[in-house]
């Protein structure tokens, strides 16, 4: 057998007032996380942090410490609340310096149209010193990378570009496979012989999740893993303990 | 004047590998923020941390210290992967015991149906030592407040019926309200004078949110202020300065 290979870990930060007060459902979280999974990369833990430099130095110094990659999402543009440029920099420990590059994308974002580019424009190619661009086809401004924190835009179409921009620098280890597996009965019932079986599978994470339907509650039984054989012979197992209590097995597909 | 009114903050963890997977969107983040904002509690930070004990007392403990309260959703089932009343136990160096209360519950939940409890069943049973019961009115299982920490169910219909259920115990300070003016200028036209008007009303929290929308971006502006004469002062201010640059404020109601 080989050495199990190294799972690649990401911290992600969502900077924003607007999720924190309950004014804007977040969409960002799920589809990052999704990409990330795809790449081998697994998110590890999520911060959503008011648009205070405190709170997102701290977020960014403890996530980066302990996670392969960084992202944050929101927090660069060009008002007075758009503070995340600044911080990261306090966080690294590294000054903000006006970014040459940035200023001629800005110039030939917005010269064809007659806009003078101005200093809240200019704002946003004040960046940390040793960055490096994440390519925004969408609107002039890019994101940013230094060290392992990967700066992005809030607003989903921009950072969905910018993270198509970015992924080709992430090295990712082995995707984890998920299959998933629906039932009927109350995750009580399931519960002693699940543990078993996770006992059994220790590379096989399985998830119990119950959910509300019409007429009382359903289990969905997830279970992921990096290699196939395995995880098929944990989902066998699984479904045969849903069929030894009488319920039949409905396999989900996209897991 | 008086003295302005204490903040009174809350953190929130979602614990839960299926958030982080992408697999579920999660709905909890922004009914919980708007609740507790109703109730003049601000919510602070939010961490999505995975099914791991480590992870989750980290957590419990980062944000209990901080905050004036805690509230948790997730991994309070029967199952192996619910492991958080044992987690918040160890983050309060408190010891883990059944409580005879919560037996009595499970006993009255599943007598009438026929169901004995079982083991599983009442492995939810075993709380951190000095719980208070949160009820849960929709299905048998309670959470539980230990200190400032309040544990929830993840499954959504669970959870509110738990958050109503606990609300009478919060304190909370003075409401925030909130006004939006929404205007299709680009963010950079109006950085500069937004800034002033922010320098000049430091008890108004101004946040710029560009959007996108099929011709361009535009921008929302919220203003958010606990003393409403403030407010309406910062937003005839706000709305002159998109006037005086040619476009017309909308305001947009539910802030």
């Amino acid at each position: 057998m080989s050495a199990a290979p190294r799972t690649v870990r990401a911290g992600l930060i969502i900077i924003g007032n607007e999720i924190l007060s309950g004014r804007t459902q977040d969409s960002n979280i799920a589809w990052i996380a999704q990409r990330l999974g795809a790449l081998g990369v697994r998110l590890a833990e999520v911060r959503i942090v008011a648009d205070v430099d405190d709170a997102i130095i701290a977020a960014v110094n403890a996530l980066r410490a302990t996670h392969d990659y960084v992202f944050t999402t929101g927090g660069i543009g060009p008002t007075h609340d758009d503070i995340t440029a600044r911080a990261v920099a306090a966080a690294l420990g590294r000054t903000l310096v006006r970014h040459a590059g940035v200023v001629r994308l800005l110039e030939a974002h917005y010269a064809p149209r007659g806009i003078e580019v101005g200093e809240a424009r200019l704002k946003m190619a004040d960046l940390p010193d040793g960055t490096e661009l994440i390519e925004n086809p969408v609107s002039g401004a890019p994101g940013f990378q230094v060290e392992n924190v990967f700066v992005m835009a809030g607003i989903p179409k921009i950072m969905q570009a910018q993270f198509a921009s970015l992924s080709g620098r992430l090295a990712g280890g082995v995707p984890l496979i998920a299959r998933t597996v629906a039932c009927n009965l109350p995750e009580s019932e399931l519960a002693a012989s699940l543990g078993a079986i996770q006992d059994q599978f220790t590379d096989v994470e399985i998830g119990s999740y119950p959910f509300s339907q019409p007429g009382g509650f359903g289990v969905k039984l997830v279970l992921r893993a990096t290699d196939g054989g395995r995880l098929d012979a944990a989902v066998r197992l699984v479904s045969g303990l849903i069929e030894d209590l009488g319920d039949t097995p409905a396999e989900e597909t996209g897991g």
